[in-house]
């Protein structure tokens, strides 16, 4: 097993907000000190709400997936549904609400599957994935004026085909989708398990 | 298999740039019209170099992982290499530079291992991760004044762990290393496919 970290933090000198328009965008400057007292002039943290996302599972086995055109690569990629957790919301009512909204499915057992970091570095939140079993379409989907999203109910081997080859670009959707087709997989053969008994 | 995506690209009808601290933090504002002719007033993408990382095993079949303190999130976790292409750099060269600064490790049969978006909406660059079969170490860990890198040969095992239960926070290398252990796990039953023979 690996050891448990002991956390090294560095020490903040100064900290001021250089960036804020709406909630859109806010970045903090910090003057830094190193444990070893290096200090570090400047060191820019990007702050975010918390995100959620959800692998979402059909009561027939298949999965939620959506795409939609992403400014940032200028691509329109697969995803899974995801959203920003709204001030006084849960993690899990944000991932409810979302995908409700973007593709209409509601309802199932969900529980927490995943929790990541945009970036350790210079993101200051974390994103939370939910998966949710046996999901059924209760209603219309409901987009927001900016969404221009397209849902696919889509054979779990065909998922797991796209993001092997690399069709799911966004790591923070990437990373729970295969952590998911990882836990279904084997983990050693079931005869070799024979053999030794 | 899922269908290949149709491209549905916002036009650009403003740029320009609202931030740039050196080499650090640089934002682009932009005007924008989705294809059903709706404007988008403002929307921000942050744009930096593309990025670099490894999963490099060692000649005896274990992994070479790394714990850093990041200050995004505040803590000290197990991260891979990683590391910013420098100008005229190709990912290749960062990333082997990057794991022969930060760990002695080089040499190996390199591969590219997986191409990942740290966030498809607001970030323009891309993270290539390469895979580094039979590295040895080579020469002293050469760090940085600001990085305090500690180096951790792991069994594999204990790395697959580490990831299952959460202990790589950033998306950008639990992502390449699920990845990794999904190509090692078998994806039938070697008795269950002998059954059907």
């Amino acid at each position: 097993m690996l050891d448990k970290l002991v956390n090294r933090p560095w020490k903040v000198l100064e900290s001021k907000n250089i960036l804020k328009i709406g909630p859109w965008l806010s970045v903090r400057g910090e003057h830094v000190q190193m444990p070893n007292g290096r200090v570090i002039d400047s060191w820019f943290t990007l702050e975010f709400p918390n995100w959620v996302s959800v692998i979402a599972e059909t009561t027939d086995g298949r999965l939620v997936m959506i795409d939609q055109y992403r400014h940032g690569i200028g691509q329109t990629r697969y995803e899974i549904v995801a959203g920003v957790i709204d001030e006084g919301e849960t993690p899990l009512h944000a991932a409810q609400r979302e995908l409700l909204e973007e593709t209409g499915f509601g309802g199932g057992e969900w529980s927490e599957f995943m929790v990541l970091s945009p970036n350790t570095s210079n993101h200051n939140n974390l994103s939370y994935t939910f998966l949710a079993k046996g999901v059924t379409l209760i209603q219309p989907q409901h987009q927001e004026a900016t969404e221009d999203i397209h849902v696919h109910v889509a054979d779990k081997e065909d998922v797991r085909e796209l993001v092997m080859q690399g069709g799911v670009l966004q790591a923070l959707h990437a990373a729970p989708l295969l952590k998911y087709f990882l836990m279904e997989a084997p983990s050693d053969s079931p005869c070799r398990g024979e053999a030794k008994g």
